[in-house]
């Protein structure tokens, strides 16, 4: 089985490899200027601070369907100890084991790879258990910070979430951006919101992931045209699950990370943020969304948040 | 042994227990008002990002001095696995356990105990196995994001790390406040520089830590009378070590974080944001340093930003 | 809420502390002589070794129904690594997180307490998150090896598994006796089939462990009258769940554990032992169970094997 | 670089492939005969057991000399929680992340490959970080229990432990042999005491693996005569470390495990035997050494136990 026509005709539309130079490593990254960066920070007005962010714990958005994916497991190696003598300060620590990609995060550029290749062309078993990712690893993403837009699809619609067709489409984008007010443009960080994640708010972990609503195959190209930086949504899988097209699994990852080079977020906690932005009738604002260096990882938690 | 005169005297002082109501489990976080983030963003004039976090890799800052305080171990669950099918998009997904102190963090306000009481006065007995902090976790500290103000230290001493006298008093941190030509004040987020953190990057794992410089005793009531909402430096252990007077351990985590309730920060690395704001002249900036929300952790890593 | 007076009355009967000095850490494997080893080691006939271990993988006995046992997160830190340069002998090494009670397990003596007591009297609090179990840690059982008997419950009453009257008691216990022709005497190690396991190798994972049938807590004193050093079996809870009393959780657990001083197993793999003691016609062979050494640990995965 | 002559020489010598058939996983396991375990049980005289395993603990043997190769981490997720409410029997629960390697362990034979292969001829590559080791993962080796001769090498060289020339050679192993008063034969598994441990139990972590006697290259042609099915040292490397021949590293392990198809072992404890042994007269016993079953696991920590 190889990946179908359908995929190798957009991915050639949006290939950005050798764009930014054949030693480049982080992609569409490189359009956040620090020229949209301080027309980001102008946007805020109320300073306001909108963290997105899903609580990190056992019951997390993993239910094993992901194989090796686990919620954070929180355990403690010290508790109130005087580890000084008795009476003395007394300390606590704990430790985790969790999958980098378990919670609220961005996915590397290497997170997936096909025909052999990562973004800009390198190969993919560049990527190996002891060096992790040698290119291209999330520590290489290091100023993610930008303007952010919220592209309120679920209330575009007019919808509280996505429960009818699961596509989100170019059209769905360009309504949502036309409710927002705003023109999408080079260096952005997208929000996209569907609702999904009410459902794991609403206690059905199960129910989250699957059936999932999610970024449709034709999406990589609205993106691309605006020149956007990353994007990220409120749902498990990004794209819709199960897939679009039969059989085609990940095709908007190997388009988003692999062809254009753009870092993708998921489980991201739309919610807040969305009842904010309707509020103030203004969907842009300066987005933080650092991701912890972790050396050659495929990617990380990331605890985002929006300032209005 | 019981903690010595001195110390309670000061603890009395800046004690800020039911300041915020009884019910507070943030502190000194309060002062971040949406004013305050407001004026931040209005500093940003150039754009340029300055990340503040260490590299998260095995050989990172901890030498196995503070026991079950653990490097990040950053193993791989899947590299390349077309789990779909020969020929379809594959992934890679790696996994990490780490000590939520390990690298750049923040210590949550529940970090250390004294007297058997955590912040506000609530019983240190909160903190168990089973909830992890049940009170005061860093999951409670969601929004920190707010002027941030480099108080260099090393620099304001004309020196490349401080060497000699380890302790870093309130006279240094006005004559920094001086060379930063700012003031210090409400809900202000402080980082102070030692350049310890040279000694790490210069590859002497157990030189960084031990002997450091760090914050004296002194320190806590010059960031109670102006109010400041956290401090973060570039040390291990934060305050002089071994400790400034002898056999008592740890009293200025004691004095911020229980009496206080004021988040400490460690092992930041402060060299990029030295040269930065030398060059530009300027020493206040937008900081963003979001906690990620580990349910009840007594700490977290963290991946601050420096917007400047 | 406590203990009922029922609970109590049977405590008193099969309490073990002092027996052994008020030093004592292992309880009842203070049974296992020398003797007892010598004597276990002629039931040796046909040499024929059956294991009694789960394997330890992602999907393993755990459901997430308690708090923190996690099944096995197994991952690769190097896979076919030549790490002293390219045409040299290269290396695979993995990792592994999981609890300790999470699969095929021995319950230290540790593992509960109540009235804040563990075993042989000593204060509950001597397990910290630092020191883990200071006292009866299964570090200190070193030497699980004695005479094994299979108890077939689940023969002795005719049926593949228990469905019906959830209550392993002692009526049966002597039913399996009986049909073992043997006598269960000082030092063995008694493992009692209900036949549950089949359960999880069927595949329905949840359903093995709840409801579950297990050793009413009538068991502890047909154990404490023939002097066993340990029992272990095929369920994940060890005695019946829900629990046979409601609203007394976990009886068995804190007569034998806390009252007796003997070690339990669960999650025993009794099925390929059943067979075999069935077609050889003897249900008493050498038995090694031998702990992995975890200091202070408050239990730990076991690969036990029968030798017949 | 390739592999020199001089190991291919010996690797013909010594191959296995085929000799179990080629779907065969276990290697020098199949010399394990149910009439070996029943002769290994007739050597039990005194009944006495002597565990081999180190405790497991944060300051274990390793040093991050070995790339994520990291001592157990073993922290609590309970600690006398009384999880069914206030008065009811409480639980401690643990867990632990930990190499498969990091302690008292058996390698798998996938553990190293060499010139792509593993043993039997089968591609290395069949270790992946999805399946692991997808053959000749350790939860394949299931019945390690068989008579074990305890080679007291540096008793027979008259020393505490080899200090000078550190290479164990075919000449040590049959003065050994010859110290011990039995033949080694088919299906035993050997226990070569170079006395190395003691300098890890006298406190030198660093001076215990590096530098360190070892097996020489010229000793698994003594194993393959005599159809050994497994062997075990006191050392952190097994070999010569630094290597005996120059830039050739591990040769020692690619001929075991991946030639021959034989099971190593690592960090064995063989004080206490030792002493047993020689004040029993006897060097031959009963061993038990079961792996825990990780599903392709490339090792396993093992907790041995020789019953005299």
């Amino acid at each position: 089985m190889s990946l179908p026509a359908e995929f190798h005709d957009i991915a050639k539309r949006v290939n950005n490899w050798g764009r930014w130079g054949a030693d480049d490593e982080i992609g569409t990254l490189n359009l956040i200027t620090d020229e949209v960066v301080r027309a980001a920070a102008r946007t805020v007005r109320t300073g306001r601070r909108v963290p997105l962010a899903l609580p990190l714990k056992q019951d997390g958005v993993q239910t094993g369907m992901i194989p090796g994916r686990v919620n954070p497991l929180h355990s403690m190696v010290q508790i109130n100890q005087e580890l000084f003598g008795p009476g003395t300060v007394a300390t606590s620590d704990d430790a985790v084991t969790m999958g980098l990609q378990a919670g609220t995060h961005w996915d590397a550029l290497t997170h997936v790879s096909h025909s052999g290749k990562i973004y800009n062309g390198r190969p993919a078993d560049t990527v190996t258990a002891h060096t992790r990712a040698a290119f291209s690893g999330i520590d290489k993403a290091r100023h993610v910070v930008s303007r952010g837009v919220l592209l309120d699809v679920a209330r575009a619609r007019g919808v509280e979430r996505l429960t009818g067709d699961p596509a989100v489409t170019p059209e769905d984008l360009s309504a949502a951006e036309e409710l927002a007010g705003v023109t999408v443009g080079p260096g952005d960080i997208v929000l996209v919101r569907t609702g999904q994640v009410q459902v794991y708010l609403g206690g059905d972990r199960h129910g989250y992931g699957h059936p999932s609503p999610g970024l449709s195959i034709r999406t990589p190209e609205w993106f691309h045209a605006r020149d956007v930086a990353a994007v990220a949504n409120d749902t498990l899988t990004f794209e819709i699950f199960p897939p679009e097209i039969e059989n085609l699994w990940l095709p908007v990852h190997a388009l988003d990370l692999v062809e254009m080079g753009m870092l993708q977020g998921q489980n991201w906690n739309l919610e807040e943020l969305s009842t904010a932005c309707a509020q103030e009738g203004r969907y842009a604002f300066l987005l933080s969304a650092m991701p912890e260096p972790f050396v050659g990882g495929t990617g990380t938690p990331v605890a985002p948040v929006a300032i209005l």
